[in-house]
């Protein structure tokens, strides 16, 4: 009897993986007389807790082709980290009895380092038990923060989405400044990691270009100095843009927890770009306007990058090859070929083990000395990654994204509560 | 001796001004034989009071090409509005002296309903002079509320954007509800028109449908009425995404000036999400991400309506026209061809006089009974105008846009003081 595939997509999602679920299921439908059915689970890991199982074989080929260009994450995710086997046994016992319930015997969870580590205790527990499954994590994160693989899928469309913005807010801007705005704040995610702040920087071709300020969570924030270089920016080239990622941090506080209240007392939730635009307003009574783009960076699959959208597509094609060969245990990366001047990559793969909560920050060369910018080599890794346009169909004016019906199939065994 | 031109850009900007501009520009230089220079004001009518005149002509061909899918104002726009004559008199005679002094006998001025009141002031202050000059207002707004057209250039462009933004956060959302964010609010522009706001409406096709609740700014805002309501959705649909504008009001009072304060006691500026944000959380104890776009929708060219642009380039293209038959003291307008299913247009005019100072809302109709959501007809009408892409050009993974090197001509006259 022919083993089934359950696939689940963990975390924050992004524009991009569901190419990684698309690339794992076109090659799925290639290799029929090796597998037996493929479920995706519906909200990630949660999907095997309930035992609720999509059977992709219910849902149009052609809504399926569709996942390729679809942002979010079409079989829903959820955010749930199993901790270890004594303290999360029942999670571990339930996912046993469904995964043998329905004859599972691969697995690929789709997700970033905490993922990583849920798979790596999965298939750590079925070994224990003698269970055969081929275990595999595929990576994701729009925040880039996964060792050893050169990149992170998502991460390249965002990168892409945050110069682009940038780029286009900095032209208004500096439209806007002689007798209005000066400055422009953009707030982009990323965590603990600046990746994603530092991708705003390679739209800077010179000195004086935007960004002129860029506030990485890897420099501490200090705002004697940051408010002394905007009035310099300022005075130089007439207006100043800065993008702020959002885990930017002032003696180990951050940043948006500035104390903000409503006018009935509840504490404000989250927001850098307000604050810094209140510091700058009050103190240097200058006009601001900011931004937070939010999940609107994290879903712009419209202006996904083409080397991110096929790199995540080859993770999931990459994938089925692996469970084919029974290789268990691992993460797929992507490896950079030696040397090339240009990108050239493959889909390799590392122990589970290894990534399992390891956050990569921005390296410290590639940050310039000044704290502010981004240097040389980080420009070349992260232009490489947003390069090439890959845009999805359009129908009247918007996107025609996938549109499943995500139906679970019959359930084998009783009701499970969390 | 062959008049001159001279063409500024007012106001906020948009992703599609700049193409108006290189229509006019295209258009004149295929007529050189008929006018003498093309001057464009640097920073819109400052560069008439400030004599900072731009000589087209010294920019490479190849650079004014890209304004076409370039956004911002590349001549640099502002905030200045003449008052009448008898309060603004230093103002126009500054303005009669540059143009004497230049050989002006075109103006065109591109902006919303502030700039046309201008533009028409100007008009009537130089027929009292008797010097013959065409005057001719070019519409821009991506509020979309200027009277008499059928539409501005730069909304369609924009509500383009939003529903995409919308459709795209939206997968988001509804992927990371089940176990964490379940409502997501994105804060568009629009001043007090909530033409931006309707635009995320066009993405709905059937009831439970995102976006669940759009905040008009013609629509007073009922708090109760809206916590009610956002509660439903997520009881019936698990998730709930609002599109709010940046004009809401509750008792004549804007939403975003709620009495935010910082740790310093620094009211905080804007942001109408973050409010609504802490208001769902406080009251409804439910986590909630939310965005403000800003200048990024007001700038996203690499997401352009092809409609829009299209528009924005004809109304430059004719705008040569009107000037060599002579015909001044209008604004030109879009207009509908009568009965056309799909929308037929052309570049028609009208009046300065009939559209200084009017702000067009939203109709009545095209807001439902429920006051969350569009009609029909807005739907329609919406569609027509943000359909079709019109992609610009990228070069190693971010848009190629104009680089203009603005270098203003020799002053003739002695300096002038604001």
């Amino acid at each position: 009897m022919k083993g089934n595939i359950f696939y689940a997509q963990s975390g924050g999602v992004t524009p991009v993986i569901n190419a990684t679920a698309y690339g794992l299921i076109e090659e799925y439908f290639k290799n029929k007389k090796f597998f037996g059915a493929f479920y995706a689970g519906k909200n990630g890991i949660l999907g095997a807790l309930n035992e609720e199982l999509i059977d992709i074989s219910s849902e149009k080929k052609s809504e399926l082709k569709l996942l390729k260009q679809t942002p979010g994450g079409a079989f829903g995710s959820c955010r749930l980290k199993l901790k270890s086997y004594t303290s999360s046994k029942k999670e571990f016992e339930r996912i046993y009895d469904v995964f043998k319930a329905h004859n599972i015997k691969y697995f690929f969870y789709n997700g970033g380092g905490d993922s990583q580590d849920t798979t790596n205790k999965i298939s750590k527990f079925f070994q224990s038990r003698r269970y055969p499954i081929v275990c595999i994590g595929l990576p994701k994160t729009i925040d880039n923060d996964l060792p050893i693989t050169h990149c992170c899928p998502g991460f390249g469309s965002v990168a892409k989405y945050i110069a682009t913005s940038t780029l286009e807010a900095s032209l208004d801007v500096k439209s806007m400044s002689q007798t209005s705005t000066k400055v422009f704040i953009l707030e982009v995610m990323g965590r603990h990691a600046g990746w994603l702040a530092a991708s705003a920087g390679i739209i800077k071709e010179k000195p004086g270009d935007p960004p002129h300020l860029i506030l990485f969570p890897e420099i501490e924030f200090n705002q004697g100095k940051f408010l002394k270089k905007v009035k310099d920016v300022i005075k130089n080239y007439g207006y100043c843009v800065i993008v702020a990622s959002e885990g930017i941090k002032s003696k180990n506080k951050f940043i948006s927890d500035s104390g903000l209240r409503d006018s009935f007392g509840h504490a404000q939730l989250g927001g850098v770009a307000p604050v810094l635009s209140n510091m700058i307003t009050a103190k240097l009574n200058i006009k601001v306007h900011w931004a937070v783009s939010d999940y609107l960076q994290r879903s712009a699959r419209h202006i996904g990058s083409k080397v991110d959208i096929e790199q995540a597509y080859m993770l999931g094609k990459t994938g089925i090859e692996y469970a084919k060969k029974g290789i268990s245990d691992v993460m797929l990366t992507i490896k950079k070929k030696n040397n090339s001047k240009q990108l050239q990559w493959k889909v390799s793969h590392t122990s589970l083990g290894k990534v399992a909560n390891i956050e990569k920050m921005l390296p410290k060369n590639f940050i310039k000395a000044n704290g502010y910018e981004i240097s040389k080599s980080c420009l070349n890794y992260i232009s490489e990654l947003s390069k090439g346009e890959d845009y999805p169909s359009f129908i009247n004016g918007i996107p025609r994204y996938a549109n499943l019906q995500c139906k679970t199939i019959k359930k084998k065994i009783k009701k499970f509560k969390l």
